[in-house]
């Protein structure tokens, strides 16, 4: 029998290429997504039918998270628009952060895990072209792992960690990754404002954009290369 | 203006004594309570009741934990009876065990801290006389500490950070604390069964019977001290 292994699944490209990864080590694998009030679910959909192509396990967890700050649960607080890759590097932590998200979605990833007796938690994220979350930081992804091997069960008894296969890669090294896994890029979304069309102007789509262009690999959500 | 502190309380006696510690260092408190799908809620009417007697703000949140995997959450699963405070003490983790639950339970809280701008979190975690929860460990509480400390916008500002006042605590000191800070001990509710009267054979009942007799007081909840 397989090893389990459960999966933050966003919807967006980095987690899809985080399960295609996942799968390819030979890991049963039980996706993980979150309705927590987000400006567009088109997202969850798209992420059921990426868990669906990689014949993995899905569910779908409804958060209370209704205290908001964060532009991307809290219509009135606006998307930035227009940002440069090196203006989105500069500019520090945005609105768009949503308070704690990862460390929610990792913790109830934990639950799960111990309850289905999974051996791992595999989450997509990375830092050097994304939006400057702190909870996408490499020291922030240990320190969630240490919590794991000391205040889990499983994690005790050595049967539970977290991998981030993706942190010290930038935006084309996971298209490239992805496009070799075989991921289908046409399913996932990135665009903050929730748009199928890649809206080119969040700080999201540039930095999916930014991505494609450096990789050589054209994105089946766009018509052509844009960069 | 006072700072703010979000306080996890669950109905119980630690998490009280914990409210009350904080509002005397001058905290306005923020009182979280989970209904996570647990045997009894009559645990979070209390938990309200605690709240209101400290006169702190009372916020109650739905989390789906339907994976179960404790006699806490599943009924299927038999509650241990009849164990002495030893027997509890060498009896490594027990069924009543919820996967990963304070670490669920303190990051939804660093999400709620970060909307609210509050400073601290509050928790009221001890081992010494405890049902040897993993993540009632001081390491664990440490470590779910440096995620705040890197993962958070608030953390990384230096305007966040974990208070465990109890972890040295044995059960009779934090009864003995509780009793000079005024907590309405005949509020809390400890019995794994959800009775109202301690059923004083689970773990829970006995150890807080033992706290209370160790501490020379008598607990509001029996007619008589037992031990």
């Amino acid at each position: 029998m397989k090893d389990k292994a459960v999966i933050l699944l966003s919807g967006g490209l980095d987690s899809a290429v985080t399960l295609f990864y996942a799968v390819k080590k030979g890991y049963d694998c039980y996706c993980l997504s979150f309705d927590y009030g987000q400006r567009h679910c088109a997202e969850l959909e798209q992420a059921r039918r990426i868990a669906n192509a990689a014949e993995a396990e899905f569910r779908l967890v409804k958060l209370d998270m209704s205290w908001g700050g964060s532009a991307l649960i809290d219509e009135a607080i606006g998307l930035p628009v227009g940002r440069s890759p090196e203006e989105i590097k500069r500019g520090g932590v945005p609105v768009t952060y949503v308070p704690a998200r990862n460390t929610v979605f990792l913790s109830i990833a934990a639950s799960f895990a111990e309850a289905i007796a999974a051996d791992r938690i595999f989450i997509g994220a990375h830092f050097e072209d994304s939006s400057g979350y702190p909870d996408c930081r490499k020291e922030y992804l240990e320190a969630f792992n240490r919590v794991v091997e000391t205040g889990t069960k499983r994690g005790i008894e050595g049967d539970l960690r977290l991998e981030f296969p993706l942190i010290d890669k930038s935006k084309s090294e996971i298209i490239r990754l992805g496009h070799s896994l075989g991921v289908p890029f046409q399913f996932t979304r990135s665009c903050y404002a929730g748009s199928e069309k890649p809206c080119m102007e969040c700080d999201s789509c540039v930095l999916r954009a930014k991505g494609f262009s450096e990789a050589g690999i054209a994105d089946p959500l766009l018509d052509s290369i844009l960069f």
